[in-house]
């Protein structure tokens, strides 16, 4: 079955998917988005992405494309046609297509909206995040804004292919105090010795990660206490666990950091159990 | 007449140029450009900009989409079949299509190629240019590779538009230091008390203008003094004059800084000097 996009207002093959070359998300990187895990055809933790792209769009003064009702039906609509069953669905919003020129177009220029879904194989999957990744540290060198999920991610590029390059999944960006801020596309953490979750609070420095709110969410739940504060890198070198969380890494285990082994150097029990009940949870939150 | 546009190998009009929604330039700002001035149907300073060209597709590691030779048949091309005598050529080059992953799509993926060219009005232009410009000062927040000419502009889109809601054409950045790095799509200049050129070094902190460049070579030519070394918000409040350089800009004097006037509150003699001889100069150098 060939796949299908949808690209302002209309649902068009994937192959034929296309934006005009003067989309200010082309020239400018002026557009935000959002990936959504799909599970059984549900979107997970949709209410909470769609906030959060309302959010990103508020902070770059990019108008609203549509109510929220009608994105909801886009995004449905579009699992639906490429018959996503376990997958994700990835939103593009920019500013639009206007003349080259840095300062915002009219106001009557339209947001541009893209709209995509593909189905992943959970199982396998799950087996590779069972078995855990590695991860790099690399310095921060974003702009301070990451508070805002733009599709400006070069800098997510470059880190990501080098942790890639040194055999491992995911990078680390490490603040000029020493401290680990998150991942090229994930957010960090990690389990102390006497079993506390501890991640770096979202109020600056880091994406405030869906997957992230909903897994310290759950672990409150579970009466698992969750220290929001940022750590070293030679604590989580030292911590009992590290794991990183995202729309698609959903929880993966981290069992090596630059190298040294991370606890026993096997994927942690607490990161799996979170794994294992991520979806149970988010479920009841949208219920 | 209808503009056309380059697109990765054809010709188009330009209403219907458009990339893939997954050539990676509009999912991660992963590409890079150039504009180069066109007058009198030449394009100026072009051996510098394709230069600047390659070393940011090599600090990227993006592929060469064609020969240099090549390429100046397509930019020359596109000026020809748009009737361009006065204006701009815009050239971009991204990493590709390929289903969005943030590591590097394998090497069989070819880098996309998109170039337009438009008129202007030179005379129009001239006289908005030689009535002088208002800036205002923003902090630093881009990250430190701004060395290399990426389509992730945001930031600057951003500062851009701050500049024109506060009446100013141009935003400065201004780093934790207290000095001046560059605008959000120019160089920053000032002229001291005794005549000397200041502007910061491209060593770190800016882009290396290819206008700066040939600015500072007429300049020496011209037996003016050049001094690279940065320079503070407060210095050049109090210079004789201040003006900043881009292709588009070429050299525009600035009259104001944060509200507050540059020497007399008018266009600085050595800026209108160097922008009238500027043409002139960098015929020469091509030549």
């Amino acid at each position: 079955m060939s796949r299908i996009a949808y690209v302002n207002g209309r649902y068009v093959p994937h192959a034929e998917a296309s934006v005009h070359i003067e989309d200010r998300g082309y020239q400018f990187a002026d557009g935000v988005y959002e990936v959504c895990e799909v599970m059984g055809g549900r979107l997970i933790d949709e209410p909470r992405h769609l906030a959060r792209l309302w959010r990103s769009l508020d902070e770059l003064r990019i108008r609203h494309p549509m109510s929220e009702a009608a994105l909801k039906v886009v995004l449905r609509e579009t699992v639906r046609r490429n018959r996503v069953r376990e997958g994700i669905v990835y939103l593009q919003v920019t500013r639009g297509v206007a003349r080259r020129d840095h300062y915002f177009p009219a106001a009557t220029v339209a947001p541009a909206v893209v709209v995509t879904s593909r189905s992943f194989d959970r199982a396998k999957n799950d087996v590779g995040a069972e078995a855990g990744v590695k991860v790099i540290t690399v310095p921060e060198n974003r702009w301070p804004r990451v508070d805002i999920k733009s599709v400006g991610l070069l800098p997510n590029v470059l880190v990501k292919q080098q942790a890639k390059e040194a055999g491992a999944k995911e990078a680390w960006y490490v603040d000029a105090d020493g401290h680990v801020t998150e991942g090229g596309s994930t957010n960090a953490w990690i389990v102390s010795a006497d079993g506390v979750l501890i991640t770096r609070p979202a109020e600056s420095g880091i994406l405030r990660g869906i997957t992230r709110s909903t897994v310290a969410d759950m672990a409150r739940d579970l009466q698992i206490r969750v220290e929001e504060r940022p750590f070293t890198v030679a604590e989580a070198k030292a911590a009992k666990e590290a794991f990183m969380t995202a729309a698609t890494a959903i929880v993966t285990p981290i069992v090596a950091i630059d190298g040294a082994p991370v606890g026993d150097g096997r994927p942690g029990k607490v990161a799996l159990e979170l794994r294992r009940r991520y979806h149970e949870f988010a479920h009841r939150g949208e219920a």
